[in-house]
């Protein structure tokens, strides 16, 4: 699926997921109907996501849902994900498609206009834009309170592409989200720290829908 | 050249390189005879070892001299590499053999007889041995003394593969690894810290070639 179809993008992080392991917060929100998985586990060794991501691909190849890879386009390359997620420090976008093909999905991290018109004419298909409230699962948010829903807008209106909002969002705040202009929204903990995992996904993507 | 002919390997961390920059180190290296470069440069992004992989790409290629890139399969494949060294938790040797090719070189990090013999069936084109001395730039030590020769000795009539041995090496207690089995020493600091890194080189490349 293309990700301008996609609602909902649960970001893996089992350092977010209480006692739940990964694997079985990724079964619960493919249950709950999400639209695309990327494998996260920062602070994690490469041989660990390797691994997990094998397992992840099987879930979701199953599902027809698309998978993600942070960061690593060996380890993308190595589990035959969908694509990869890089961030501004990673590896430059077009390194990414060489090694990956035409078909693979690249994500980019963008929270500026600036930043997202580089990573359009670097050919990402899409971006994800935050942190929009302020969280502390990003690593490195760029301000302390978030970039908010206004930023969305700005970017949105600046280029033609999928835009997913990540950071800080759940099924209160998604709607502002998605009408500044998102496509849909990544998620963390709205999803791996939900007393019910898939409930709470298929909540959200309700509420895309809805706002949309 | 084969690893089996390697004297000196530097590899690289500007954070234990004082003042001078990674690129500097690498020059002076070369002109005293390095016979492989490691890009390691742990704890930096990965846009900034690519953008370092390429320059160092360039100087070791006009040196005619290998450059293996730590960890980053993909990294290895952007700049052109001659290959990769992996770590027991980074990502699998038959994976990055898939990737970079029957040609690549490729080097895993092993403290036991048991990984060695791992990573000689797993494909391995040589072999990174310590911590053999104690030594803080290592991230994980195995054991805080150092493994010492002897167990440079053990691997090395365990397992038939260029053993470069690692960790606290430098002038004065290289002749001891070499004699013990290995065919060459890794060094960080044994260069990048030294007076004079180029002369350093030249005299390490004597100590390990009068000891064989």
């Amino acid at each position: 699926m293309e990700p301008s179809t996609w609602r909902t993008y649960l970001v893996t992080q089992a350092s977010r997921s209480g006692d739940r392991d990964t694997v079985a917060v990724v079964r619960a929100a493919l249950a709950g109907g999400v639209d695309a998985v990327q494998l996260r586990e920062k602070g994690t060794d490469a041989r660990h996501r390797y691994r997990l991501g094998r397992e992840l691909r099987e879930l979701t190849a199953d599902a027809d849902v698309p998978l993600i890879v942070n960061d690593r386009v060996d380890i993308a390359a190595a589990i035959d994900a969908d694509g990869v997620h890089l961030g501004q420090s990673d590896l430059p976008i077009d390194v990414a498609r060489d090694q990956l093909g035409s078909e693979a999905i690249i994500g980019c991290s963008t929270s500026t206009t600036a930043e997202a018109k580089r990573a359009v004419a670097e050919g990402a298909d899409y971006l994800g834009v935050g942190a929009v409230y302020a969280t502390d699962s990003k690593d490195v948010p760029e301000e302390e309170s978030g970039i908010g829903p206004e930023r969305i807008r700005a970017i949105a209106s600046a280029v033609d592409l999928p835009i997913v909002g990540i950071g800080g969002i759940g099924e209160g705040n998604a709607a502002a989200v998605i009408q500044a202009g998102a496509t849909g929204v990544a998620v963390i903990s709205a999803i791996t720290a939900a007393a019910d995992p898939a409930a709470a996904t298929r909540r959200l993507g309700e509420v895309v829908a809805d706002a949309r």
